[in-house]
């Protein structure tokens, strides 16, 4: 189907909103009145800029308090209408929204709102127009899409239908199946979006926390279902009032929009993808540092050796049990000092994770290699990090480890690490949705519960997103302002079975560990009995602590490097979290290690 | 009443806010559990940090899901409650906040809730501790602080009170008249938090959005002097979760929180402070700028004339009717470019008003004066502005005017201005709820409702406050983000009886108009009936318009020298606000003139 999206949705002027879209793919858009106002542009320049970016204008949108209202009001009404479709003439716009009044002076009388339309209709006719009239949830006396079909319905007049929204509908908890009783050429236009599901005053939570399909709790893919059943053929189209998308670029949030639209026609069956390939395994992750000695440092400290060398590039390949990190010390790593700058995903089917990648719009990264080098699949995430898809568990292909010749043998004997548990990303402020939609729809990775962790200074979030076998797991992470972008920290936590042993080793290494407030142990005295000598333990190593129902996870951290430190994990039972709970505790103590701000 | 305040309600370390609370003037604090945990120091060091500052812990906070549980479930309980009593002995804090359990272990059953608080209490006692039994709104069984009330009574042990929570109450609609029921001595502690009415889950609500006392919407007053009825006799305590002032400097957090408190018990008759002393109008605003030839030539376009010099100062007086602008070319003028520096307010008692903002806290400045300079009083307001009382129509007190030499006689044939109408400027990310509470209490100007304008790039949030004949009307705005605070807005608006005489006066001086877009226009003839010509003649002006039930409103902008514009206003029958309706249009504009961010 085609797709639209209203210039709302995205920042920036009317210009840098059109481009923005047509980059993305879409095929047409909105045109928010506010837009057009604001803008320097006449019509027939936006006409002729949308037409030269190859972009239909499909909907002008909104016209307010038009019906149910006395008949003086209505003339004055219809004299404001004809001055917009006389505007939309010059604009080559064919459809108009004309959304259910929230006047005082409205009446409860559907007769009248129908005759009304009815003229309204009759004179947008002349004009070649449509008109598609929608309930807004907080709508003075229509605010359900059944209640506006009825209307339109009675008015009877082939330039008046209906427009559905998918936030309207949603947010009022209506049925959607009733959809299904609309002639779908009655259906005019289709507008979606999705939202975090919130108790809160439906008004306020349309007009800002509207999101992206797939980035919030609403079943749009059910709801569309309806649509098409119903024998809709208008475009799909986002209507997004946001926050923080009105703060970010453009571009990047045209993207995330038009892959939300690829998701839901996938999950609708109206569009057929490249399968999924969920990765295995974290083959490695690969570390940039314009300054090797400290980190080579920490990772010797942490029982990491250099096993191997990249045969044309200046990037080692650090080892213990399954865990492997590349330390890379090219130009390109001198830029913001030491950071994570790529991961290695073990895949079943590298090419058919890149295929599913591309057709989600993930930047794929050209190949910079050597003619002999094995070729590498990736795509950017959105905060930038590369993803390399690995043939990790297929000799059969060719592997990134043939890129790199043996220095030193692996030696796994006092190995207390075995293996990457999770790796942990800060995102840039104002993608942090677009993170756990990307990292669902690309990689296949099922989205966790979102949490709140207080730091000192301000509100983190945190979002995992994980395979099912907890093989892979990444914690996207987001600050409390869009201020803190400069320095997103980011670490890699490092799975071992025996955390006091890993982290005693780590120390006599001359690895420092981030001390713990002496307070936090006394506090878990009072919470959880221990056996005799255990916390002391934990308090001379600086080890957290945390039990739910499915097991126990005990965790120290690193200083810091740079923008990079490690955690040290040891998961027993079935414990599946990341210690949330002792998150704030955490966050302070690395606060305390580093000047005020 | 002693006053008290909660470590959550600040940003930073402990040992930061507790400095902070100090400074501020607080008596006490209350220690919150997670502050502590997080703390590198030992209870003894913070017991003695806060006797050093001066403060009493008053309360530790908080103990969670004690009661109602089976026997086995409340044994372990019993014994956290031990430790947690050690650690208060440490601490030297001898009363806890017990709140109703959320737990899913906890039943129904008021007896047993009783009994298990009961038991509490007994061990309490034994340490010299006290307990503070608190509905959380959001409680699984008890959420009301009636009901509290009734376990508490009948559980009937001298060691066990009940704590209320003004957010709790009231958040629930709860009726606080019931609060005179309880004997005094039983209510144990008072915690007091505002809210911005919403309608949205209370957990969320509570969590995210308390602000300071006035800040919000609850009618704390009312609900203090059933408290004080009751008999109470402990501090008045804030208790504060939003998610703003946990990003704010913790400084600044704490003198609005203690102003907050001071207003509230005057409001509720506990306290008497001089009385406010409303301004009648604006005597002067001040520039200060690096460079006197932009908005020399700015000022003499709009009509102004330079009148009169400073005795001693590189200051200039320039004026055009009742307007007055002094431009500062001082080297304190030099730091950010041209800026609205200073405020001279007309008051009635200039001593008087400068008393009442000492008493609330505000920042009295000193007197940079020669001998023979009239002794202006000023404070500071949150953003930095310099607010002078002027003793205006007063002439037997001293006023500014007398430091100034005439230059120039006032040339008023051709005044197209003759007033300042009102003051907009851009408040700190982190201060805007601050801002308001200043405004209001320290110089009894009324704040309006918060209006939410849409720029391209964020919302913008503004609110006016103003004093009842609109002679001094200050318009407070925010940014969509605290990366917007290095450049802030500032504009002056003057008030002009034809602002198309006016603009065409400033244009043919060589002023440039800010060009407003021609699609306004056209919204603007399709929205309203204009006489032949007006609307022409407002497009070729840059004139914008609006008009609502009071009046109408036209008024436009002139460009921007460092960080600060004007905008000519002509205000008629009773419009009494400020073109909001306008203001994407005109933010959108100016952004068109600037280099892209």
């Amino acid at each position: 189907m085609r797709t639209s999206i209203a210039t709302v949705s995205l920042s920036g002027s009317l210009t840098e909103k059109l481009t923005a879209a047509a980059r993305a793919g879409f095929d047409g858009v909105e045109i928010f009145e506010n837009d057009l106002l604001a803008s320097p542009l006449t019509p027939e320049d936006i006409r002729a800029r949308t037409a030269d970016l190859g972009l239909t204008i499909d909907l002008y949108q909104p016209m307010r308090d038009i019906e149910a209202v006395p008949d003086d009001v209505f003339a004055h009404n219809l004299r404001r209408a004809r001055h917009k479709f006389e505007l939309m003439g010059r604009l080559g716009a064919d459809t108009v929204l004309v959304c259910s009044s929230v006047s005082p002076l409205a009446v409860d009388d559907d007769a009248l709102a129908a005759g009304q339309l009815r003229q309204l209709a009759e004179l947008a006719q002349d004009f070649g127009i449509r008109i598609a009239y929608e309930a807004l949830a907080w709508g003075r006396h229509v605010s359900t899409y059944d209640h506006a079909w009825s209307i339109v319905e009675a008015a009877d007049h082939p330039a008046l239908g209906t427009c559905l929204d998918s936030f309207h509908i949603l947010a009022r908890g209506s049925d959607p199946k009733g959809i299904e009783d609309i002639p779908g050429e009655k259906i005019f236009f289709l507008q979606l979006a999705d939202a975090p599901l919130m108790a809160m005053d439906v008004l306020q939570w349309s007009r800002h926390y509207r999101c992206f399909p797939g980035q919030g709790g609403f079943d749009l893919a059910g709801l569309l279902g309806h649509v098409v059943r119903a024998g809709y053929q208008g475009p799909l189209s986002l209507e997004v009032f946001n926050d923080v998308f009105r703060q970010a670029e453009a571009g990047p949030t045209a993207v995330d929009a038009r892959r939300s639209l690829l998701v839901l026609q996938e999950e609708t069956g109206l569009a057929a993808l490249p399968a999924p390939v969920v990765p295995t395994g974290v083959a490695f992750a690969e570390l940039v540092t314009p300054d090797v000695e400290p980190v080579s440092a920490l990772l010797g400290a942490l029982g990491f050796t250099r096993t191997a060398r990249h045969r044309s590039k200046p990037v080692d390949l650090w080892q213990q049990g399954e865990a492997r990190i590349l330390l890379n010390t090219g130009p390109a790593a001198r830029r913001d000092g030491t950071a994570l700058a790529a991961v290695g995903l073990e895949s079943p089917d590298p090419a058919g994770a890149a295929r599913r990648a591309e057709s989600l719009l993930a930047p794929v990264l050209p190949r910079r290699r050597a003619p002999e080098d094995a070729p590498l699949d990736a795509v950017a995430a959105p905060d930038g990090t590369e993803l390399f898809f690995c043939a990790g568990e297929h000799p059969e292909l060719p592997g990134w480890t043939g890129d790199f010749e043996s220095v030193t043998p692996r030696p796994d004997l006092h190995a207390t690490v075995h293996r990457i548990d999770h790796l942990a990303l800060t995102q840039p402020w104002h993608q942090f949705d677009e993170a756990a939609l990307f990292h669902h729809s690309v990689l296949g990775l099922s989205a966790q519960e979102s949490v709140d962790v207080a730091d000192p200074y301000g509100l983190h979030r945190s979002r995992a997103v994980t395979n099912v076998d907890g093989s892979v797991r990444i914690a996207l992470g987001v600050g409390p302002a869009p201020t803190d972008d400069g320095a997103r920290a980011q670490h890699i936590a490092l799975a071992t079975h025996d955390v006091v042993a890993a982290a005693r080793s780590f120390r006599a290494s001359g690895g420092r560990l981030l001390p713990v407030p002496a307070n936090y142990y006394d506090d878990l005295a009072a919470r959880f009995e221990f056996a005799d000598g255990e916390l002391e333990t934990y308090r001379d190593l600086g080890i957290l602590y945390d039990r739910d129902t499915d097991g126990e996870f005990r965790h120290c951290y690193t200083e810091t490097v740079g923008r990079l430190f490690f955690e040290l994990v040891q998961r027993d039972g079935g414990y599946r979290g990341y210690g949330a709970q002792n998150a704030p505790v955490r966050l302070a103590a690395q606060h305390a290690q580093r000047p005020r701000r």
